[in-house]
């Protein structure tokens, strides 16, 4: 469904601001406290905690992360489980959300019911109230912004610093083809996320935006390469449909589509990979694989299926 | 100055994301703080507080809230001196900012630059870091996001509830005119805000965005009329310039222009307003003046000059 009409009635330009932020209120239910906690004041109100604080901020740009494939629905659920999963990545736990919508005249007001509903019902299912954004006229298309504010579970979170030489490299989930409905049906790994940080053997973490291939870099400590495995990357069934049309292999797909939204994390090396994975399957159904290990540059250890990363490049955006 | 070119080298696209992340961190310098608490993990982190956190989120988007005329540094400062307004209004204190760019291919590298450099200083100027963010592609134009937190700086924050009948009118600055440079030059009233908030006979709080004549039934509580002198208000030179060409009167101009980002408050009616305005100009060189006063809807009193708000309509998004 296109989210734009050529019906100037059932268009937003129908209602202006003082009409729309009414519904939008509405539309929000219970997934918005009141104000000053809630939208309608100059700012947005939340109580103080000690926990360190953590601030995310991801839009869905209409024509980039979303076309007219992808339902109100999913957008408001791509663009509020993106930010999730940036919580998840530091094993953190969401707050509060504040969205900017830059909206052009032609806007359906239908296809934003659905996108402010789906909002909703995300906030509802995490707990993460709405407490305040913006609405803004732009020329052209839809921008939404959504900065989600979060706080450590525990006394650490985790960054993508902290990997060592020898360390294993894990990823939740399966891996690529996500053009093809992951990357608005995703589920972010929120409570993975936590039971994660809780692991003092669990050095590092990022969440798969632009692929592992790309995404690995970020967590590879100075004077390593990471040596990730082919025959162990959780290659996704629409990694494989992908590559049925595109003359590229399953695994190109699995390392370089990006928008997977798994967890990419590392363990300290004296961890047994197979007892970890044991651990993780009792609390979670999810799939979890071992890809590889932090090698030194120096090391001249290297596997037959050894991944040749120069030779795979994740997304890269405004590129 | 036009933010765009046509000259591929000297615009965005030329870098790619690691390229310019790389470049915005020059920029910012010391306004960004390393990562985890800048910018480069999933989330920034900020330490943990046990004052009420404000929340505040807008946007400047070009053909909206800027255009060729203002400078790539005026748009900057606008972006994050409104956003600081939005806190003033509140009588708090930002503490960190977080920026989500929405580019098309053919910004300016320039443009960024200068962007970015205003942004740093104004970070500089009130201590308060840009620790995240996120950099997208968009089909056309440029959408800048800012998300503000800030704290309270007394037991309580301002909000527009509370004034109560009686309650004197006040205003900060002068009014109207914005448009002829203002909008973009304006200093965000901060420490006005910080020093209202801890005078216990002011009741309620915001700033003016979209005109004192809209804008002021925001504070209006039930059962009451904002009746507003004529007299009083504050015109600025502007609107009476931009008065000789628009066929409205000066006075008009003032009360609907909008963007005047000037606080607009309500003072308990047993106050004298005149001490009140001593009181304050023994600690602020700005100008504050006592526009009107809550009038219970009943009541039949009505000045000679007082004005007629249904005759003003201020600034209305997206009609």
């Amino acid at each position: 469904m296109s989210p734009f009409t050529k019906q100037k009635s059932a268009a937003v330009s129908a209602w202006g601001e003082v009409r729309l932020i009414q519904e939008i209120r509405r539309w929000l239910g219970t997934a918005t406290p009141r104000s000053p906690a809630g939208i309608g004041d100059d700012c947005a109100t939340l109580a103080g905690s000690m926990r360190d604080q953590l601030l995310t901020v991801d839009p869905v740009i209409y024509g980039e992360h979303f076309d007219d494939n992808v339902p109100a629905k999913g957008v408001g659920a791509k663009l509020f489980n993106r930010n999730i999963s940036d919580i998840a990545a530091m094993g953190g736990r969401p707050r509060a959300a504040v969205i900017a919508l830059a909206l052009s005249d032609d806007v359906k007001i239908t296809w934003l019911r659905e996108f402010y509903r789906s909002l909703a019902a995300i906030a509802r299912l995490h707990h993460v109230p709405i407490i305040g954004g913006d609405i803004a006229h732009q020329p052209a298309g839809i921008t939404a912004t959504m900065t989600l504010i979060g706080e450590a579970t525990e006394k650490r979170v985790l960054t993508r610093q902290g990997a060592a030489a020898e360390d294993w490299i894990f990823t939740t989930g399966k891996l690529g083809g996500s053009r093809l409905g992951w990357h608005w049906k995703f589920t972010p790994r929120l409570l993975e996320g936590q039971w994660l940080v809780a692991r003092p053997d669990v050095r590092s973490m990022m969440d798969v935006s632009d692929g592992v291939a790309k995404d690995i870099w970020s967590l590879t400590p100075r004077g390593c390469r990471p040596a990730l495995n082919a025959a162990a990357i959780p290659v996704s069934r629409s990694a494989r449909l992908a590559a049925t049309t595109s003359q590229r292999t399953p695994l190109a797909h699995a390392l370089t589509d990006g928008e997977d939204y798994e967890l990419l994390f590392t363990v300290n090396g004296s961890t047994d990979p197979a007892e970890f994975i044991t651990a993780w399957r009792q609390r979670f159904r999810s799939k979890l694989s071992c890809i590889g290990q932090m090698r030194r540059k120096r090391s001249r250890r290297r596997d037959d299926d050894e991944i040749d990363l120069d030779s795979y490049h994740g997304f890269e955006h405004l590129r």
